[in-house]
Formats: structure tokens, sequence, C-alpha cells
């Protein structure tokens, strides 16, 4: 993966989104498209598409366009989401089976191998094949499972334990949708899901446009 | 709000983070603290944190810090969360039971009114305090109870149909967890959740990690 050293996070923070663009062309049996075509539908400038493309060099070709099929084949590796990563849950409540039951995961080579709970009355449920288990087990089922990647759908509180719990089992990553910063080593990557900072983000958003509306009716009535 | 007009979206993405810590500094019982002592417990550069604050004026004071309780307060202002909000949730799934779920929304000044979906099996159902209604009343639902915000946990395929029926009916931002882009007008706000993509973005980190240390295992062997 020597040649993506030098793109950016913007561009990479970018990609999931042409890669869902791609993946409807392909489905709608598009074959080629240019950046033209490619920003009318995603509502980004050709001249970003272009940019954004060009970091992996080669994909797009004057006068033809982009290879859909080879520009997403492309994307899905720079992503790794071309290989298989072995995923478990951490609380098995709405959210935790929410996640349990998105299909599309699998598809992007995300397995959910297990969930856990502390929650006797949850502990031997499936949730589309997958089996709710004690957190007693954790370390060892990660261990033959091969597991990557924990998501961490439990209250804060008890977050930052079960954070030093998998990375002492060898955990890679955390999907961390409990609302706090966990402390990890550096080789460990922390994803944050943080609902409530969405949510406030949106609020700010409602509250401008609220405002700027108020301020042009006074302007009109002055 | 005429004096948040110039705050740069940068530092308004980073109030959420900044309003979290100083809700846990007064649960704490912390009256007032230095910008270095909010840089060791968040993790962001001293100087970042002044620089952010100092957007907002007269926070911080020489020799003294910042004052908890008044930042806290300020942030919730400029983010409109002291203000009562009202949400609805379109899609009563694992997904939008969660957000039922989740208390913290409701001291942020978010009031869940409803749910609404299309399951029979789920129609009538409560969950905490909340009944799941038949989307056919939508319309009216919204207007009576001043419905501001639709928070969209439904399939993709639904998505757009019901996007259109909630900006008709008069609502002013989609928290929109389907994974789709959404054709608003201007004045109509859209924050998206798409968790396929943060599950993308944790994949490319996890394998760029990975992919460093097999590097560097080879050059230890070479």
């Amino acid at each position: 993966m020597t040649e993506e050293r030098q793109i950016s996070k913007a561009v990479i923070s970018r990609l999931p989104r042409y890669y869902r663009y791609l993946g409807e062309l392909m489905e709608e049996g598009i074959e080629r498209i240019s950046s033209n075509e490619l920003s009318a539908r995603m509502k980004v400038t050709a001249s970003q598409i272009r940019q954004d493309l060009n970091n992996f060099g080669g994909f797009g070709q004057q006068g033809y366009g982009y290879n859909v099929k080879y520009l997403y084949t492309e994307i899905a590796r720079i992503l790794g989401i071309d290989r298989q990563h072995n995923l478990i849950i951490i609380g098995a409540g709405n959210l935790g089976q929410a996640i349990a039951n998105y299909t599309n995961f699998e598809k992007r080579g995300f397995m959910i191998k297990g969930m856990f709970d502390i929650n006797p009355r949850l502990i031997g449920l499936v949730v589309r094949g997958v089996e709710i288990r004690s957190i007693d087990n954790l370390e060892q089922f990660i261990v033959d499972n091969e597991v990557q990647i924990a998501a961490l759908t439990i209250p804060k509180s008890k977050a930052p334990e079960i954070a030093d719990r998998l990375v002492r089992a060898g955990i890679k990553a955390i999907w961390n949708f409990a609302h706090t910063d966990l402390n990890v080593p550096d080789d460990v990557v922390v994803e944050n899901v943080h609902l409530s900072e969405s949510l406030m983000r949106l609020s700010y958003r409602v509250c401008s446009m609220q405002d700027e509306r108020e301020r042009k009716e006074r302007e009109k009535t002055v």
C-alpha cells in the first residue's frame, strides 16, 4: 500500500461516499462515467472529483471517463474492505442489535462473530445467527476467533474498563459508540460515533437557520 | 447570535466535545479550570483551546482560567441546546428505539414527541413513554406538535419519499441515518450519520496500521 502513503485524510474520508455512488452505478448497470456526470450525481465539483481520484492514478482516461467497476474495486482495496475483518459487538441493547441486523456490513467484509452483554436475560439469545454471550468469556473468544474490531455500544461508565480488556486481549480497533474518549495505545484505532455530538451540530445549524430567517423578517418589516 | 457569525465550521464541530468535558467537570464539582489543565484532560494543545474559546470572547481570565459553568452555559446557548427542540423518529426498529431510549437527548432539550413506522406489529407499542404511530398520520402530527427535527432510521429505499413528506409538512432538520444523500431545499438542515462510512474509515486505519507493522517486521528481518 506504499502508493497510498501520501493521500490526505480529507480524501480518505471522502472515499466511502465515492464507493457508495460507484456501487449504485454498478447496480444500475453503468460501466463508465465521466467526472461531469459523477459530479452531477454527487453534487461535488468535477474538479474535486478529478483531484480526489487522481490520487490513485490511472483510473480516468481522457474522453472515456472512469471505469466504474475498476474504480469501485480499487477504492475497496484502499479502504481494506476487500479483506475480511472479524468483529464483535459489546453491548446487546438496541444499538448493538441494530448493528448486528445490518446485513451490509458483511457484504463489505465485516463478519460479526459474536455479541456480549452482562444482562442474563439477553445472554443466550440469537440475533440474526449471532449468539449473545456473557462478557466473562470475552478474552478467549477474541483469541479463538481472531477478532480485530470491537463495536462498543455500552454506557460510558463501563467503557474504559471494557476498552482495557479488549486491548489486552489483542483487539486492533474499537468502534466506539460510548459517549466518552477512550485511552488506548497508539497502535489501536478508535473510531468514535458520538450521536449526541452529531445532534448538537444539527441543533446549531437549525438555530443559525432560524436566526437568519428571523433577521430577514425583521429587515422586511423595517 | 450575531457575534457567532464568524466562527469557523471547524470550531463549531469541536464545541460539543468541549461541552461534554465541561459537563464532566461540573459533575466533579470543579468550578474553574486553566487551559493547561483542560488541555491535559482533552488531549488537545492548550493553544488550540485558547484559540477556540477566544472566539466567544471574555470566558478566560489571565491567572484565573475558565469559569466552568459560565463556559458550559455559553456553549449550550451557542449550540442552541438551551432551547427546546421537538423531535420525531421515523422508523421504530432497533436503531429508532435506541434513540428513543437515550435519556441524554432530553437533558439537552431534544424532546421526543413520537415514533412512526409502517409495521402494524410495532404500531401502538410504547417505548419509554413514546407511542409508535402509523406513518399515515405523519403530517398532522408534525403540525400539531410543532416538530422541528425528524430522525430518519429507515432503509435507504424509503428515505427520499419520506424526506419529501417531512419537508412538505414543515420539518426544519433531518437527522439522517439512512445510507443515502437526501435532496432537500436549502433551508432544511440534513445531518448525516452514515455508519457504513464510519466503519470503512476504521477499516482503512486498521489496514494502514497493519501494513505499517508488517513493513517494520520485514525491515527487522532484512
